[in-house]
Order: structure tokens, then C-alpha cells, then sequence
């Protein structure tokens, strides 16, 4: 499991658009108190209206990690990164990223941070030292949202869940199973990337025992109909036992994402199948809600598929992000 | 994925039981026409009787690779074993096995079999290198053994029905996806081994498309009830794109293994959970027979327990190893 240190510089990069630093943007929106600033590079043409800092400043203003916020094409180590990245290790900081290559296979930040006592997150690849999942139960409440695709706002719900809990004073954690919400909380287990034999393990380790009252948001990956992707799904409803599910969609998708040959599973369906699968570690769950990510809908459109799901499946439905997630908490049992 | 060499020279090691060179022996049960001879250390209680041949000698009678066919306490390199394995890089071969540390990862062997050209097969550890599943239909037959626990006897079962397959003239080929089989067949990929995000991807792989008439017989994995692996097991069914299905069971297990807290799945609720997870990746599959393991009951048990399966689930039920597959291949579609 990853443990970065918090607080953030969040590097921008020379970031063309505001999609390429959505990882920052994700880190900003939803741990404000966790970004001491940006750096940005030039032709840089994001703000998160941080202050610029150099790696000097920001270290002497408290930040002890400077994430890589931003993302290029390919998704690897810029050679125009080189020197800043160089320079905040000097500084004193540690890195952390989700690339596709590791900073650690970069020999001059390896040597810089062997020689600094410097950490290299990369939190797209696993850490290793896991264990087999045990199946045991364990005391604390755990939410899982499944979704009928990949990428239909799992992230985002689980995020917006732990921050309407605690919120009304509930105790809630979110559990990160994916690089970039790893980077937004500071810790978690990038699941698609242990050995196929540990993903339960790893989410039972994500997701310990906790106090009876303590809910932790566990983020879902993928989608049980989802043809690449579905045996992470399972192994992580597994590890994660949940007590209560919410059903993800994204209303306007036509086919599993990449694969055009495959539908997007009935609604129903989808939740029967999860159903099933969860009931093995925890026979006790249920849906407790539909978080419906009505981004591409007008406010007509969405108000109208939200009550017309809510009528068909008798569950609370909202769009997390856009109207709030209290009818979901309303409808989790105390 | 795998690809050794053959034939094999069996290393025996000190194996001190017939439990301890039970991957040697499943070797020469299913594939005797590749074992060259076998090589036994002082102490060795058991003889496939084969030839004891030195590492010289079998590699000029023909044999390519040296198989580690004995697990020893811990399942790791013993000291014992350097000298004949460092002789039989010298003399040729390359070495396979399938333990819980790396070949490759023991200095000595490492530096001989790199100064030599000789290649170190770690079968329980993943070759890297794999795709992401496509989902996309392929030509071929595919087999696919599920079971209602682990160790229930699903390599068994595939290797005698391609055996019985090939004996009635029909076009069959066992595709390993663990270390035993894999060793006893020289070529597969362990798919508990792979990172999480290419299960489906490596059986994709491991079954590629083929003739309309050929069968690949899919060496199944884990169970969709077992808290621990049923991650792997749904990414080995989508990958796998199973035509016809094979129940495998222990009728005596009280509990799944390695959790006394989970008892076994009842055999109807297992094969509709099966199907329900198969359905996605080909609509057509269908269970074709029950493989039972008979081996801890008597004549008169086994054979009245086959005839109370088959008539409760109107299925043929056989124990594969014990009254052979004739049963089951009768059962598949021409």
C-alpha cells in the first residue's frame, strides 16, 4: 500500500489543457487543505489559482510531496520535467506519480533520490508484500460503488460520499484503488496492478477492521460486464465485504468502454450480477442508492432520468457531484 | 507465457514420499513419451521407473531441459541440489521449475545459465508482456473445467480429456494456467501470476483462435466461491470464452479450502453462477458434464454418488481418472 506525504506541490508541467492536469485538478477539488501550491512550467495553460512556487519555497512553506499533476502524451517522464524534478528532490521532497513508466526506471531521479533519501511513488504499479485474502469478517461498514462500465464516476461518487458523510459528523474513509485517486488522498493500492492472487488480499489490507460506526468508502474499478476488466472487479468486491453497494452509470455511454462489440449491461442485470458476487463475503448487502453521472444531460434531462430511475429500481438516485449525495446517505441504515 | 523445451530429464531431488515428486509423476502419467530419464539424489524414496541418468548422459540421449519434479519443506532451491543443477547447466540443459523463489533469483544458477545461454523457467512467476483482453470472439472450441472449490481435480480432468479427445481422433490441446500444468506440458501461463489487469488478457493469449474443429481443453483455476481467487477465476472463464463447461468437485470437502468458515457451494447454485459469469463472453456456453473426484470413496459410493448426480442435474458424471471422460465427450456437441 502506498503512504505519500502530505502535504502537496502540485506540478502542472507545461500542461496544453485543463484534461491533462486532471489529476491535479482532482487532488485540488477534493483536498484543498492539502495543496500548498502549484509549479508550472512554460506554456503551462492551467491555473488551480494556487500560488506559484519554486521546489524551494514550497518546501520551506511546509509541502513534503511534489505530485505530478499533469499528464502528457504517453504518459511518461517528460525530458522538459527533467530539471524541476531534479531540483524539488534537492529541496527536499519526495514524488509521486501515476505514469506509465516509473520514475525509479529514470537512472538520474533514481540516483538523485538514492542519494537524498528521497521516495519514488509510483503508484501505478503495485508495492508488493501482499497477502491472501482471509474471507474473515471484520467490524466497521464498508460502501463499494460498482458501475455498469469502467470510467462511469466511481472516483468521484466514493469522494463525494466520504465528504457528505463527515460532513454530518459521520466517521468515513475513502479507500483509493486507482492511481489517481491514490494521488488525491495519499494512500491506497493501485488494484489492477497487484498479482492476480492478492486482489482480495490487497483490499482486505486497504480496508481494515474499523470502529462498528466507521464507514469506509471503498473505490470500485471496472465493471463485472466488462470482458478485460472484470476479474479485478470481483476479487476487489471480495476483499471489500461491503455492507452497501451504489450502482454507477454514465447514461449516455453505448458500449463498454473500448470494446464496441460489447453493450452496456442492462441496469438491473448489472445489479443482480453484484449482488450475487458480494453476497459471497457478505450476505448481507444491498444497494443503497444510483449514482447517475449526468455531465452530458441538460438540467431537464437529468432531473427527469433521476426520477424515472429512482421510480423504476425504488432506490435513491442523484448525481453525486452535481446535486449532492444526500438521498444516498439518507438511505444508508445508522 | 511458457515455452520449454523438450524432452526432460526429471529431477527427483531427495523426495522423501510419492506426495513430494507428485508434479514429476504427473508428468510422466500424462506426458511419458517426454521424459528421457529421471535423476534421483541419495535419499530418494520414490522411481518413476524410468532411467537414472546422469545430466551428461541424458542430454546425448536427447533430453533438453532438467524439470525440478520435487517439492521439498517450503518449496524453495535446496542446498542439497546445487551441485547436479549448476552440472546440468554444464551439460546443456536449461532448468524448470515451478517453486516459490526464482531459479533466476539464486546467484549461481543465475550466473552459469546467463555465461552459458541457458534459459531458467520459473513457471510460477508471470513472463510480463501481456495485452488487456479483447472480448472479441475467436475460432475454436473451448473447454473450460469450473469448480466448487480449489484443488478439486480441474487439471486432472482437462489433461485426461484431451488424452481421451485425441484418442477418438479429435483435434485437443490442454492449455496450462498453473505451475504443475504447465511443467507436466512445457508450455502455459500461470494466470494466478499475472498482474490483476491481464487475466482475461493471458488466457486470450493462451488459447488463441484455431480451427473450427479443434478444442482447447482450458486448464481451470480457483472458484467463483472462494473469497481468496475468484478474481482470477472470472478473468479465466471471460478469457477463456468456454463453449462447454466441466463441474469439477470433491464430493467429500465439508469447506472451501483453507476457510473453515466457508462451507462448499451447493453444485446447482455453482454451475448458475458459472454460466451467469460465462454468458458475457460467449452467450452459447453450456455445462456439458461433472467431473468428480471419487478418489477418497469406494467402488459402490463412487458409482452410486455418479448415478445420483447425473440423474439430479441431467448431466454425465464420471470420475475422469478413475472411469475415464467417454461420458462427457459423448456429451459435446460434434
Amino acid at each position: 500500500m502506498f503512504d505519500i506525504k502530505k502535504p502537496y506541490l502540485l506540478f502542472l508541467g507545461d500542461a496544453p489543457d485543463a484534461l491533462a492536469a486532471k489529476t491535479a485538478r482532482g487532488i485540488h477539488d477534493f483536498r484543498p487543505d492539502d495543496c500548498v501550491g502549484q509549479l508550472r512550467l512554460d506554456g503551462c495553460a492551467v491555473s488551480l489559482d494556487l500560488p506559484d512556487l519554486s521546489p524551494k519555497d514550497a518546501f520551506q512553506a511546509g509541502a513534503k510531496t511534489m505530485v505530478i499533476g499533469v499528464a502528457n502524451r504517453g504518459g511518461k517522464v517528460s525530458p522538459s520535467w527533467m530539471k524541476v524534478l531534479l531540483d524539488a528532490l534537492e529541496a527536499g521532497f519526495d514524488l509521486a506519480a501515476g505514469l506509465h513508466n516509473r520514475l525509479s526506471d529514470v537512472p538520474e531521479l533514481k540516483e538523485a533520490a538514492d542519494r537524498l533519501g528521497r521516495a519514488l511513488h509510483d503508484v501505478r504499479f503495485s508495492p508488493g508484500g501482499l497477502e491472501v485474502a482471509t474471507g474473515a469478517k471484520r467490524p466497521g461498514k464498508r460502501l463499494l460503488g460498482v458501475g455498469t462500465d469502467c470510467s462511469c464516476g466511481k472516483m468521484y461518487t466514493g469522494l463525494c460520499l466520504e465528504s457528505g458523510m463527515r460532513a454530518r459528523g459521520m466517521k468515513a474513509t475513502f479507500r483509493a484503488t486507482g492511481q489517481t485517486g491514490i494521488l488525491i488522498v495519499g494512500e491506497g493500492t493501485s488494484v489492477d496492478a497487484v498479482v492476480a492472487d492478492f486482489i482480495s488480499g490487497a483490499v482486505e489490507e486497504l480496508s481494515p477492521a474499523n470502529d462498528p460506526d466507521h464507514w469506509d468508502i471503498v473505490e470500485g474499478q471496472g465493471s463485472l460486464f466488462h470482458p478485460s476488466f472484470a476479474g479485478v472487479s470481483t476479487g476487489l468486491i471480495h476483499g471489500a465485504q461491503p455492507d452497501a453497494l451504489v450502482l454507477c452509470h454514465e447514461p449516455t455511454r453505448t458500449h463498454m468502454r473500448g470494446l464496441p462489440h460489447y453493450p452496456i449491461p442492462d441496469i438491473g442485470a448489472c445489479m443482480a450480477q453484484n449482488l450475487a458476487v458480494a453476497k459471497l463475503t457478505n450476505p448481507d448487502v444491498k444497494f443503497v442508492g444510483m449514482a447517475i453521472n449526468t455531465k452530458a444531460l441538460e438540467e431537464d434531462a437529468a432531473k427527469a432520468l433521476l426520477a424515472e430511475l429512482e421510480d423504476k429500481y425504488s432506490l435513491p438516485a442523484t448525481d453525486p457531484y452535481r446535486y449532492g449525495v444526500d438521498p444516498i446517505i439518507d438511505n444508508l441504515d445508522a
